[in-house]
């Protein structure tokens, strides 16, 4: 991991780096990372690592949790290049949503493509850091079309908040995982339908495992839920740890 | 309210009384009641106001959210009298369980029955103490039976927990509802479907609501359902008061 910038804020220390060509940052109180329980936190399609929620989740996390927060630009987000084909997949996104039809499978191919990708970025990254302790990992919408292979491949996390996704090409993975899930869901979705979001959390093998659906719509997500995350992550990481 | 017997511990000064016929507790940390936001606490069928469960969730009210709580024995419950039909009603609930036989039009039947007992019990108490600030209900089961229709009555309750109950017979009074909601469902119910428990959560007027499902049977509601309870009310009652 190379270094690019650190800075500091409320007590929370922000390192700006890269591996390889991806870039990311690291939140933490501590002078080295790898000290605390771990958050690998992931953002949405079309936001970044530095968009202003991901700043605020990751300062509640690390401030009101004691986690360290790691995160990545996703694959064709943040400035990363884009290929032909990610740019085919942008503009048809684009061209369902001005029309008002419905984009749910435009969506998880392109995001399915974008996992691939982003899974072995984020076993870099976890592999760079070698933490000592416990590892969540925290990301809906894009996020979760990263998350559930990456649990699923991943043993070192062990417990993981999702949701707000479309459940049809990614139940098969999610049966593969058993860890403790939070997972989120939007009752008014305009985009997910309730069948297709609750067969997502239906599927996860997870003996524990508690599904949030909140009044609202696809960018409604309660601020609250942050702090449903944060006491999620305590039981099951600094307990567990 | 006529005073039966006042105990403390922990600093929560417990209070048994007696309003007409009907035997509550109220739990509080001050001299008088109704100085705090309040809590209305309802038990489960079968149980009562002094159920393990029912004091451990009224002293984390208390303690970490800083309500007053009170609560009531239901009609027919904790050793209050049983009418004929009471009688009959529990012993085909117990023959249905028993045979493995859905149970769920008769526990709705009854458990209707009882609420047009208890609402007008609840409403006396809510006249007695007189509170000066904002009022919750909380109740699953048998207290989301009397839940219902008692918030769907009563402007002085603004927010409520509720849940683990069919919807068939509640969803015409849950429109009538519009104060913010957290709604508890047991995924793996054995005895009320997935399909009828969320009617209920959907036919609710919040604007506010919050749907939390849990792996697990009817009797297995987690215990953090309890902090996230505090919080809800916290955010509700504290807040807003």
């Amino acid at each position: 991991m190379k270094l690019i910038a650190e800075t500091s804020s409320n007590g929370v220390v922000e390192r700006e780096f890269r591996l390889g060509d991806v870039p990311g940052i690291l939140w933490t109180t501590r002078p080295e990372p790898g000290q605390a329980p771990l958050v690998l936190m992931g953002h949405g399609g079309g936001q970044h690592k530095r968009a202003p929620g991901m700043v605020g989740r990751a300062h509640r996390l690390v401030l009101d949790g004691g986690f360290d927060v790691v995160t990545l630009d996703a694959p064709a987000h943040g400035g990363r290049p884009r290929t032909g084909l990610d740019e085919r997949e942008i503009a048809l996104m684009r061209e369902a949503m001005t029309a008002g039809e419905p984009v749910g499978e435009i969506v998880a191919r392109f995001n399915g493509d974008l996992a691939e990708r982003a899974v072995p970025e984020w076993r870099a990254v976890l592999d760079a850091i070698d933490p000592e302790g416990p590892v969540g990992y925290l990301g809906i919408a894009l996020a979760t079309a990263i998350g559930v292979p990456l649990v699923a491949a991943e043993p070192r996390i062990s417990a993981a908040v999702l949701g707000v996704f479309w459940g049809e090409t990614l139940v098969e993975t999610a049966r593969q995982i058993t860890v403790p899930i939070e997972f989120l869901h939007q009752w008014d979705d305009e985009h997910i339908t309730r069948e297709s979001g609750l067969s997502l959390f239906d599927a996860f093998g997870s003996k524990e495992k508690t599904l949030h659906a909140s009044s609202g719509g696809h960018a409604d997500v309660p601020r609250f839920e942050v702090d449903s995350a944060v006491r999620f992550f305590s039981r099951h990481l600094i307990s567990a740890g």
